[in-house]
């Protein structure tokens, strides 16, 4: 192991905690990765990966919740000889707050808490890691990167929701998430492709959570989700947008309450809420042709992600380039197929070979539109901003 | 008067009830028209025109709901020697039901009561209305006239919604809004334009409430009102779709009930939440140059309807016809020229003297999709179904 001190990159999901480390120097090796899965089943798994991305470890964690996740982890960790240096935390929401990475702080700690009520199943859990890390590495400095920030450039119009101006004051706006991985597909784009970069780009981040960004001069326009995660595409358990009249109509005939319908649109809906049998889009494309409500949960999310693309092109006046990155995204060539079949007329052209090999280009020579897929990788740029934000510190 | 037997047609809105009178003839002659306007306020008022357009009577009538309204018309239908034979209802919601115009019978009362909870605002003052006429009428038939029919033939990944697929079995699907108007729309296309009446239409029904719907082969096989009419678009009090998770975040940050809920997206929301001063987008368009929130509430309804275009070109496969109706459809240059500025890439060129004219074309010579404004005559459909109902009743 090195001994270079390194950053380590926390990224909690709903029910997973992702984490890597990395050498704080210019490369940024990852000397290792991994994630505590299933968190609060009775069998989380963890499994660890060495620089050279081979399994290491797979094992039986007792993780009940996130803080016991984050035990298991750095029990781990101490088991190598990396010494770390700074962490880096993806935080889902920075509120009307924080639109940068920053260092934590308790005047963070105290809005993060105050703004518990946007997104209260993630928030309270990247609060208790904090808290964790703290108390175990009280000298190491921490930092917060904002899953919001990436869309901190919103214009006004694709900001403000229809609903009455006073609730915009108590934060009731569009901000956007997914912007740690959208940040890092165009830190890319940049790299591979300097031309289209600064032009019309749609990222597409598909995985349990979904959603697109439009991107113009490498500023972002709009984007799906909103106020909360649980806005925009279909999802796996989330629904996207619904007809504001579905809570009064449930309210009504069902008696259903706002927590209920809450749960629901986020754990009971999308792919799973139509098909009725499974989240997972691999075991839905499996299942498609003897289920018709598998069937009907792929068409869904193709159909609603397609109308995106027509909606952001014309938020962008055109379009040059497509990026799909996430689990969907990078691996399932029969949703993006479909995602783009019929918008020749707007210049797009999947080479189905490409589509089938998963090919970093998918688009044929001839497309006027170039359709890319990447790897996105959140903890890579949750370290590079925590190293930024060290150089940055040590310059003051 | 005329002495041919007529067709009464009633059009109740939320706050309105409009009527015509038509003989019952192949030309379907309007010999009365007017309506009730603010019903429920304390100075509602009456306006009617005869069969030249000229209004003849301008009242002050007392209508503190929609059947005092009714007894007002039927009062002035009485001095004049209209002999009503049929009486043609538009009834905001079929349900599962209903998916073409007919007969109202006691089953269908029933149904419709049973399926309140869909739209309890618009569907109580449609069944006082039905009730008031049978019991002045008992002999003359009643006819139905869904506004959600138009839209029955919507393809399954339109109709269905991303949520529990149990709720759908409850009627929890997208049904569809302001079918009437867009049949009506549908049938002068297939007058003017016979060719591209066949291809990928979209029709924007833009007033107080606003919708599109995407039209291929005559048939609608999407469109942004769903549940209930709240949804889709931004429109003047309405807010159009939104993150399912508003209403937890308000529940929880503001204790706000789903009645409560309900009747911000439906009363307080739109161009009036944003503006903070008027639903009317004729007010708004007056004030944006000096009051940022009617500029921002006019810029949102804007953007959401040109994201919309985008996103059903796409569900089209292409783009041939635009066309306008509604208030601000017919009657709001500016607000069709944001919705159609930058969608040159789609072909769509608006000439801008004709735009300003409210001219019946207002695409250039050059443009590839034709632009319309037509004027939405929904009394007229509703007589013509009631007209081919009454034939097909003899026939039978």
């Amino acid at each position: 192991m090195s001994e270079t001190p390194c950053i380590l990159a926390l990224n909690a999901g709903s029910s997973s905690l992702k984490f890597a480390v990395f050498e704080m120097n210019t490369a940024l090796g990852r000397v290792l990765s991994g994630s505590v899965d299933r968190i609060g089943s009775t069998a989380s798994t963890f499994v660890s990966r060495t620089r050279t991305g081979q399994p290491t470890e797979q094992a039986v964690a007792s993780a009940p919740n996130h803080e016991a996740a984050l035990q298991f982890v750095l029990e781990q960790l101490g088991a190598t000889s990396a010494v770390i240096g700074a962490i880096g935390h993806r935080v889902v929401h920075g509120g009307p707050t924080y639109t940068i990475s920053q260092k934590v702080d308790s005047a963070m700690i105290l809005e993060l808490r105050r703004i518990g009520a946007f997104d209260p199943a993630h928030l309270s859990s990247e609060l208790a890691l904090m808290d964790v890390v703290s108390k175990k590495f009280p000298l190491i400095p921490q930092f917060a990167c904002f899953d919001t920030a990436f869309h901190s450039t919103l214009p006004r119009v694709a900001r403000i929701l229809a609903i009455p101006r006073r609730y915009e004051a108590k934060g009731a706006r569009r901000y956007g998430f997914h912007g740690i991985s959208y940040q890092y597909m165009m830190h890319e784009l940049a790299r591979i492709d300097a031309q289209r970069v600064n032009g019309r780009v749609i990222l597409a981040h598909l995985g349990n959570g979904a959603s697109m960004a439009a991107v113009h001069h490498t500023q972002s326009v709009d984007t799906t989700m909103a106020l909360t995660p649980a806005a925009g595409l279909v999802m796996s358990t989330r629904s996207g947008d619904v007809d504001p009249g579905l809570s009064g109509f449930l309210a009504r005939s069902e008696g259903m309450t706002p927590e209920a319908f809450d749960h629901m649109v986020n754990s009971e809906s999308g792919l799973l809420g139509i098909s009725e049998t499974s989240a997972d889009m691999r075991d839905l494309l499996a299942l498609e042709d003897e289920d018709i409500r598998a069937a009907e949960a792929v068409a869904l999310f193709c159909y609603q992600a397609k109308k995106c693309v027509g909606a952001y092109a014309v938020a962008l006046g055109g379009l040059e380039t497509i990026v799909f990155a996430g689990g969907i995204g990078e691996n399932a060539p029969p949703v993006r197929a479909r995602i783009c079949e019929g918008l020749q007329f707007l210049g797009v052209e999947i080479d189905a070979l490409r589509n089938a090999a998963n090919a970093t280009v998918i688009s044929s020579n001839e497309s006027r539109v170039m359709v890319r897929i990447m790897h996105t990788d959140e903890e890579m740029m949750i370290a590079r901003s925590v190293q930024r934000e060290c150089a940055t510190g040590r310059d003051a």
